[in-house]
């Protein structure tokens, strides 16, 4: 992986990464003057974020009120997320030879400079520190992550894990999760295809609760949680839908959505940045291959989100935390959404309206071919 | 409040209710034979549902395969809610003098008779006990909760309680949660204005963790939590919405929802069937009042999740549980859905893209009038 550390006009960070290194990596800034962005936006951002704690869930709520306003389906001739091809029209991105690129999101929810919190509540307040990135997943604005070259996927696990212990060394981040939403019914605004990273200035709820579950799991058991699922699935066989030398991915015994897929690494490896290089290459295989069975399944674009859930970043031993995958597609059938209301939402029990072993028959029987 | 109980000709247990004696609640059934129940469907849906063990998350997760095909969105002339007016078409209720109706849910996730769960699966499994039920709220298709009179929603609300009480004292049920889910946007399949009850058989994971947080509040302080967040609410006034003299509504110093409401007794009442007339008729009041506010903001019909938050029906005393309503509207302004993703989902940090001040600055200049 190689890499080039760049600042744009407006002070963010912007890091062009390539697979091989054919020279050094271009990309030149294109802004002609500081503090002109894309769409000349930057001047109208005012960034103010902060947290408030949630007395009745025992849990921070991040609030950025100049989100409101962020980029929401641009037309399809401003992408900015495609290379600059003209300096009228800059783009968040340099043109020249890079595959994936990250920057500072323009409107993030946590970052360095959140500003100082409203003084005057009723509750525990703090800055939003933290950091909001976008990761771009390749120059092509038509391709997606499924459809990449396994190489170029692996180049993006890459990223992720750099990603994850850069952000994870310093002092006011706790927690990172990278994580892609696809397809405008989970509410993506821009189509090019990329994810984000949020690194958190807290270990999440979600993350913290699974885990307790796994640490619980360890100490009484001796070995990870995720290592007797991935036992328990491979024994039974009917969810599985990619067993390699190094991963393995599966609709899980207790999918709580009706095409929800976990990948993992077989070996109890509890980060990213953990992983050795044929862990990062089987891991790609297993996504290319669940990302392409979801897109061919019905025969279109397959929205979901992919949240990945590993071991925190802080300085103690987590060898109860087992690096995973969980995907979550809105779909429950071709042509109906799973919402979640009521027992969701309102009380935490998800109600799924299929039984894993029959979804995971559908996705099995899709062939995926490549290299 | 008066009441009939029916029995449908499948079994399911149909209670018609009225807010005033008029002479017995009139209500026939209308199907002509047993076994045949709305649209000739009953004898097609095999009702089995079970409960798997999610062992990252700790918590269980339902399986209901007989719901994928469940009725969705039927045309304007079959409306399954109505009052039958044709013994040819029959709906799931009579015609008749009666202003609430509840009916076990044709397609219920929980139920009395979940059939055996499956015996070959790798973790804890379990029948789903429990029961679902449909309440409508008015004969009216073209109304709406917040459109109908007050004492129409007093009755709502009592018989919220009357149920909360009746499914609490079973052995197989611990937490009842009644429950809207209104609009498109949040994936609700009929029009006509109707809500849901969900009985658990066990204290869903949202519920326990508020009811812990509150526990650990009062042992701590010695009042309800709720109550602390009401003062604290009424002193800083900004996001109050209503003040009556039983009840509160406001946007929440920590709403996770740009919209987000909580609607509460001031007095620390555990559960909907501990509430008194007084209580009862304000609650009323103030969900009139939030819920007008809302359909006027933009003058067209208002989505939104409201759930009940409750103490568990279970035996033991809850001095800490405190009643209240939690309404979560899905948009964050008049043209953008606030989407539930990577954050959300997969961390557990909500992040709301506007100050609770501001959106309840915006309610709180709708003007409502009511009786």
């Amino acid at each position: 992986m190689f890499e080039r550390r760049l600042q744009k006009p407006d002070g963010r960070e912007l890091i062009l990464y390539a697979r091989q290194s054919r020279g050094p990596i271009e990309g030149d800034l294109f802004a002609p003057s500081p503090g002109v962005t894309p769409g000349g936006k930057a001047a109208e951002v005012k960034r103010s974020s902060h947290l408030r704690w949630h007395p009745l869930r025992g849990e921070w709520v991040a609030y950025a009120s100049h989100r409101q306003n962020r980029t929401y389906l641009p037309p399809k001739e401003w992408n900015p997320l495609a290379p600059t091809t003209s300096l009228d029209a800059p783009t968040e991105l340099p043109p020249g030879r890079y595959d994936v690129a990250v920057f500072e999101n323009l409107f993030p929810t946590l970052s360095r400079d959140p500003g100082e919190p409203p003084k005057d509540l009723d509750i525990p307040v703090r800055p939003a520190h933290g950091r909001c990135e976008v990761v771009v997943f390749t120059q092509d604005p038509t391709a997606s992550l499924g459809l990449l070259p396994l190489d170029h996927i692996e180049l993006v696990l890459e990223v992720w894990a750099q990603r994850t212990a850069e952000l994870g060394a310093r002092d006011d981040i706790e927690y990172v999760m990278p994580f892609e939403n696809k397809g405008v019914e989970v509410g993506v605004t821009l189509h090019h295809p990329h994810g984000q990273i949020y690194a958190y200035p807290f270990l999440p709820p979600i993350p913290a609760r699974e885990l307790s579950e796994q640490r619980r799991y360890f100490e009484t058991v001796g070995r990870t949680l995720m290592t007797s699922i991935i036992e328990g699935e491979i024994a039974d066989g009917r969810r599985v839908l990619y067993e390699g030398p190094e991963s393995v991915a599966f609709v899980p015994v207790c999918a709580r959505y009706p095409y929800e897929v976990w990948i993992t690494p077989r070996s109890p490896v509890a980060r990213l940045d953990l992983l050795n290089a044929a862990q990062n290459r089987d891991l790609a295989r297993a996504m290319k291959t669940v990302l392409r069975k979801y897109d061919l399944l019905w025969q279109r674009p397959f929205p979901y989100l992919m949240a990945v859930h590993q071991g925190p970043s802080d300085e103690s031993e987590h060898p109860h935390a087992h690096l995973h995958l969980e995907l979550s597609p809105p779909y429950r059938s071709r042509d109906r959404l799973k919402y979640l209301a009521g027992t969701e939402l309102g009380a935490g029990m998800f109600a799924n309206d299929s039984v894993p072993e029959e979804k995971a028959a559908e996705l099995r029987a899709v062939r995926v071919d490549f290299d």
